[in-house]
């Protein structure tokens, strides 16, 4: 039995999670459905960014790495994702972007198990997790990045694999890895484990440590909501850490970078994995995000994103089912993410007529439409709404008006 | 002769860069002599980041990357850097962290000069201009970093080294290497040139092309008022860009990031040393400082930097010649940069009395006082005055009081 639009209204109204939707500044009458991409803005990022620059950096100046504890923010930032994604304090740290935080774990990985020469990952991972794996391997002798097809990766992992690297939940599909089954299989063979679980933090639920994974790292400005690029985190088990070196050895993962020696001493633990100067506008907005997941019971959020993607897909089969939209996420809960996509043969020029309608979703070549399912400010009514307009720009054919495509610009 | 306090004041009614002042919002009462550390606050920035967060961000959310051209700022901001340190447009780029690109062009540069299997450097140079030529060298076979003592380092430049990276304006004591001699004296070994610019650029006239340089990076946050961590910049030749490979090879530096393929291809120019998603806070933040530094007369603010610079020494002659300050840094001002240091046995407690009293410059092991001379926003009553605090300081031992110094504090 289908939810009516009364039924939707209810769930609204008795919803645990109703009160974070005025705990962000999005515009009124837009639906946004890519917070897969950039989340929103925590409503108080703006106070607290102002502070750290008129306060912080205007008045304190160069004291401020100390007397506001500037330089402890990496850790202190990390610290709190690592409640997120089930690491403990100390594993985690805030850095840099998610492709240097790949070369960085990557490289190390890589190091730890000489003789050991292939890099095993999925062809269609996402492409930067791909080009710093080619990046690295272009750079040293005999190292080959293999990709196989995503349901072929467990199998490929062999003797000859050092690390093996996927994305938690696939960027284009929300597909979901079972993180403890391929964890195990890459330990068996003697590899060690990268996620990038950039489409999965503040999304759903990750246990790092329940699965034993090695390595991981992530984004800050998707669904934890940091601001467009943030900066980005990266873990490494705490048993690993002092056994891995990164070559971006930078003076902030020295071990006494203060005392301005010649000669690089990596700091005990998982400051080793900093490299530059923290860069503190982004990390204190980011922390901003971070908070606001944390206040969320998780329990509640993943219930929620259910329903929202399940009502999402049955709105879609009750409105759209004559058009040929195409399911390509996973309908099992365990099995996906918290975006939902669709293929459309125009779905490039549907998601634009969709977006001038004031309902923000996004779109990946060749055809893919990804809506992201975010819990802490989208409601039922909001789901069924889009799906409404969406029906509109269908039946009036909308998209047809859709000037062409300019090469170049972000999708 | 001396100047007197009235010759002073006379010097500051007549500086044509005396407007400068009120566009930054420095604390009343303080004399900031640390922008070599880090920048002041220009009075633009809030408001600058306020519209970023609340309007571009919060209002325009993902389709600001087009609408407000966020994903052309690293480029944008780049060109205008590039008319500060004698570059054409195209050739240098905002990005990530000063470390981070110093690998990226070791790397690249590295890979450019196969056989050759050095990396020239000079004992002393900035730790992490060190530590990220040590971290390459641990990853890649037969690499050796090879420094050697500053003075001897255009004799060393032999057949086996690749590339030759220096700071220009030393970090401790502001000596100023001679760009176009010590890049020649490269070249002719068929060596790569790669400069820092950590301590020049925004400070003192830097002519990349007219050296013909090969390589350069920079910091955002010192001399460029750019704020705490803000992001670095490139620079990498025209003519050879496009023969270098960084091994950082992110999403963001591929011919077409928005195709989503599955292999990396280098972007044509300057892009391709791109890395991950653009840190857009610290880009727009940077951007306000970098316009302030573009406005002002460079021929006015070098000669305005030697007279602070001339007068700060001399002061310190006149008021402290009897205590046991040691000037370090070169007295000729084309061997210098724009901060003058001193060694003083009790280098530490003398700086810690002397922020106390509200002059706040900073402090290197193990004895270096280090006062950045920023004519932007200094006046030459300024220098007076902090001379004056430096005096009552030695005359009264205030320094005897000040608390023991702890371990792992920012300096």
């Amino acid at each position: 039995m289908t939810l009516s639009l009364e039924d939707v209204r209810a769930l609204d109204a008795a919803d645990p999670l109703r009160d974070f939707r005025a705990r962000f500044s999005i515009p009124d009458h837009l639906i946004y459905l890519d917070g897969n991409s950039l989340g929103p803005l925590p409503a108080a990022t703006p106070a607290r960014v102002e502070r750290a620059i008129r306060r912080e950096w205007g008045q304190g100046l160069i004291r401020s790495w100390n007397d506001e504890d500037w330089i402890g923010a990496p850790a202190r930032v990390g610290d709190k994702i690592a409640r997120l994604i089930g690491a403990a304090p100390g594993e985690v740290v805030v850095a840099d972007s998610t492709s240097v935080n790949l070369f960085k774990l990557l490289s190390a990985a890589v190091q730890a198990r000489p003789g050991r020469r292939v890099i095993l990952t999925e062809i269609g991972n996402f492409p930067t997790d791909l080009y710093i794996a080619q990046g690295l391997a272009a750079l040293l002798p005999d190292l080959e990045v293999r990709a196989v097809e995503g349901e072929a990766v467990e199998a490929a992992i062999g003797e000859d694999v050092a690390v093996v690297t996927l994305t938690h939940v696939h960027y284009k599909t929300a597909a979901r890895r079972d993180m403890a089954k391929v964890t195990a299989a890459a330990h068996a063979a003697g590899a060690l484990m990268l996620w990038d679980l950039s489409h999965s933090a503040g999304a759903v639920a990750v246990d790092l440590n329940g699965c034993h994974a090695d390595l991981a790292v992530g984004c800050g400005y998707k669904f934890l909501n940091g601001g467009p690029g943030a900066p980005a985190f990266l873990f490494v088990a705490g048993p690993l850490q002092n056994a891995l070196a990164t070559p971006l050895s930078g003076w902030m993962g020295h071990a006494a970078a203060f005392e301005f020696d010649d000669d690089y001493r990596p700091a005990a633990g998982i400051a080793r994995f900093l490299c530059g100067t923290p860069p503190m506008l982004g990390l204190l907005a980011l922390e901003v995000g971070i908070d606001l997941a944390l206040e969320a019971d998780l329990h509640a959020l993943t219930r929620k994103s259910a329903g929202l993607w399940d009502l999402f897909a049955e709105r879609i089969s009750v409105r759209l089912g004559s058009h040929p939209f195409r399911l390509i996420s996973p309908p099992e809960p365990a099995a996906r993410g918290s975006h939902i996509s669709y293929t459309h043969p125009q779905g490039w020029a549907v998601m634009q007529a969709l977006i001038a309608r004031g309902v923000i979703g996004d779109f990946r070549d060749p055809d893919v439409m990804r809506f992201g399912i975010t819990p802490l400010y989208l409601g039922y009514e909001d789901v069924w709404r889009a799906v409404e307009t969406l029906a509109d720009v269908m039946e009036t054919a909308a998209w047809r008006d859709v000037a062409p495509r300019q090469a170049g610009r972000v999708t």
